[in-house]
C-alpha cells in the first residue's frame, strides 16, 4: 500500500506528523488531489483543545489548499487530472435543498468535512468528495500563496463577516479581532467603501499590520476601548460590528459598540455559550448573525484577487516546509508571541 | 386650573387613577387629542414591576389610544380638531436621521415616549409631541377597537416580528407566546402564507384562541415542546422563530427551534440577560433581531383593517369604563386566569 505524510489529531491530542495509506477514489464524485501547498486554521486549534465534538482522534487536519488534482471518479465532469485547484474548506453536492438554495455550509452530504469528519488536506493527498462541487480552478496569472487565502478564511471573513454584517457605502465598522480572519474581513470590508474601519485587538503588532492594510482606526482592547470606539463615532456606536475571536468576552464588548439599527456578525469559532443582553438590546433593533461560510463568493474572489483588488498574501507571515509542519503548529499556536498570522505550510 | 381622571405610575409603585391637570400645548407641534378608547399593554406591566428605568414614578401611563383632535399647535399642518385618530405609540419628529431612514422608533426627538418618559394616554386628555408624524387618521368605515389594536401591537407583531423574521411563503414559522403580541404576529403572518405556524404557550385557552385566529399546529410549552416542533418539521426545525414572551426560559427555547439558516425575531420585552448558545450555533447561519415597533407600518394596517383583510379586534377579550382602569389592571395582570387577552378601556 502506498503512504504519505499526514498531520494527524492524535490520541495525545496533539499535532502529530505520521505515515498514513494514500487516500483512493471511493465515490465515483470524488478527486485525489496532491497538495501543493496548505495552511493552518484557527479553527484547527479548537480542533486540538477538544472544542469540536465532530471530529475524532485519528483524523488528518486540514481544510484550506492548492492542490493538483490527479486523480478523478466517473461522475467528476468539471475537473481531470494535472488541473490546479483550490480546495474549498466545504465540500458540496450540489444537489441538496440546503445546496440548492445557497447554504452548501449546511450539504446534508458534506459542508466543513475536510479535517472534520473525514480527512483533511494537512497531507501530500486528499480525497475531495464531490469534487465537482468542492473545487475550484486557480487562476492561473495569481499566486498561490493569494488563492491559499481562498479556501477559507478570505470567504468566510467576507460571507459572515462583511455580507452578513451590512458593511456599506459610509457606513461604519469594528472588527473585533485582528487575525487572519479579522484581517480578511477588514481587507473585503474596504471594497464597499465603509467611512470608518476600528480594528480592536489585545495585540499592537496586530493592529500595526491592521493600519498597513487600510484600517481607519485602531483601538487596544481595554477598558477604554468602549470610550474609544464612541469617540470616534460621536457616540452612536457602529453600524456593523464583526467578531472575529469566539469568546465571551468579546462578544461582550460586541454589545456595548454596536449603533442602535445596527449588526453584530459574527465570525469567532465559540466553545462556550455568552451573555446576550436582552434587556438592553430587546429594543434597540439590533441583527446578530451566526454563519458557516459557504464559500459560494470564491469564484468572485478569485477574480478579485486576480485583477489585484485584494491581496490576501500579505496576511502570510510565515513559510514551513511539510516536514515543519509540527513546528508551524506550535508557533501558530502561540501566533502573537512570534508576529505570526497566517502561515504556508509548502508540501 | 382643568383637571381630569389619569392612570398614574404612583408612588406606591401601583396603577393609580388620580386627577391631574389637563395638558396644555407645550410646543407648536403638539396636539391635544381627547381619548375615546385606550389599552393596557404588556409593557405597562414591565413598568410597575420598575424593568423600565426610563419611566419615574408620577407618570400618567399608557402608549394607545384612539382619540379626537382638540387642539393643535401652530405648526401642526395635517390634522385639526374634530379628526378622529389614533395616537401612535411612538412620537415621531419625522426630520432627525433615525427618522429619516426609516427608525422613528428611535426618534431623537421622539420613540417611545408616551407613557415612559412623557405622559401617555391612559387619562381623559393627551399631549401628543410631533403631532404630524405621530397621529394617523382612522379609517371610518372600521370599527374603533380594531383601530386600538394599531397603535402599537399589531404593527409590532408585524415589524418586530413578521418582517424581521422573514416570514415568507412556504415558510415555517413557529411564535412562543400566545398572547396579544404573539397573536398579532400569527394573524399578520398568515398574509405572507407561510406553510405552518406552530403557535407555542403554556396556555391551553390562549392556544385555542390561536387556533381559532388560523395557527396550523399548537403545542403546549414543556418538556416535549421541542421534540413536537421537531416531528412537524420533518426534524428540521423551523425557518422563523417568535419570541413574544421575553424571559431567559423562552429564548432559549427559541434556540433549540430555529432551523439551520433561520431567524429568531424577539418582540418580547426583556428585563434580564439571556444565555445565548454560540457554542452551538456559530456555525447554524442563524440570525437574531431585536427591534422597538417603528409605526411605520401603521398607515398599510389601517388600510387592511379597513379592507377586512385582518381583524386585530379578535384579540379584545374584555371592556371596562375608565372609572375600573385599576381593576382592568388586576384583571389584566392575572390575565390568563381570567382568559384576558387584551382590554378595551372607554373613556
Amino acid at each position: 500500500m502506498a503512504t504519505m505524510k499526514a498531520l494527524v489529531y492524535a490520541a495525545t491530542g496533539k499535532p502529530t506528523l505520521e505515515d498514513r495509506p494514500k487516500p483512493t477514489i471511493l465515490k465515483p464524485t470524488d478527486a485525489i488531489v496532491k497538495m501543493i501547498k496548505t495552511t493552518i486554521c484557527g479553527t484547527d486549534l479548537h480542533i486540538f483543545k477538544g472544542d469540536v465534538a465532530t471530529c475524532d482522534t485519528g483524523r488528518i487536519i486540514g481544510h484550506e489548499g492548492v492542490a493538483v488534482v490527479e486523480q478523478v471518479g466517473d461522475k467528476v465532469s468539471h475537473f481531470k487530472p494535472g488541473d490546479k485547484v483550490i480546495v474549498s474548506c466545504i465540500t458540496s453536492c450540489t444537489n441538496c435543498t440546503n445546496c440548492r438554495t445557497g447554504m452548501p455550509s449546511h450539504c446534508t452530504d458534506g459542508g466543513w468535512t475536510l479535517g472534520n469528519t473525514i480527512d483533511g488536506t494537512q497531507a501530500e493527498y486528499t480525497r475531495v468528495p464531490h469534487a465537482d462541487g468542492s473545487l475550484h480552478r486557480v487562476a492561473k496569472s495569481a499566486s498561490d500563496d493569494a488563492q491559499l487565502m481562498l479556501s477559507d478564511i478570505v470567504p468566510a471573513g467576507y460571507e459572515c463577516g462583511v455580507l452578513q454584517g451590512k458593511v456599506k457605502l459610509g457606513s461604519t465598522v469594528a472588527i473585533v479581532g485582528s487575525g487572519p480572519v479579522g484581517l480578511s474581513a477588514l481587507i473585503t470590508s474596504q471594497l464597499f467603501s465603509p467611512l470608518q474601519v476600528i480594528m480592536i485587538d489585545l495585540n499592537e503588532n496586530r493592529l500595526s499590520t491592521a493600519r498597513s492594510l487600510g484600517a481607519t482606526h485602531t483601538v487596544v482592547s481595554g477598558p477604554n476601548a468602549v470610550e474609544q470606539v464612541m469617540e470616534l463615532t460621536a457616540g452612536r456606536g457602529v453600524d456593523t460590528v464583526i467578531e472575529a475571536v469566539g469568546i465571551p468576552a468579546t462578544f461582550e464588548l460586541c454589545q456595548k459598540l454596536v449603533a442602535v439599527g445596527g449588526t453584530i456578525a459574527n465570525l469567532g469559532v465559540h466553545g462556550a455559550k455568552v451573555d446576550l443582553h436582552m434587556e438592553k438590546l430587546w429594543d434597540r433593533n439590533i441583527t446578530i448573525t451566526t454563519r458557516l461560510v459557504s464559500t459560494t463568493s470564491t469564484s468572485m474572489l478569485i477574480k478579485l484577487v486576480e485583477s489585484g483588488k485584494i491581496q490576501p498574501e500579505k496576511v502570510l507571515t510565515h513559510n514551513f516546509a511539510f516536514g515543519d509542519i509540527e513546528k508551524a503548529y506550535s508557533i501558530f499556536g502561540a501566533a502573537e508571541s512570534h508576529n505570526c498570522l497566517k502561515v504556508v505550510i509548502n508540501i
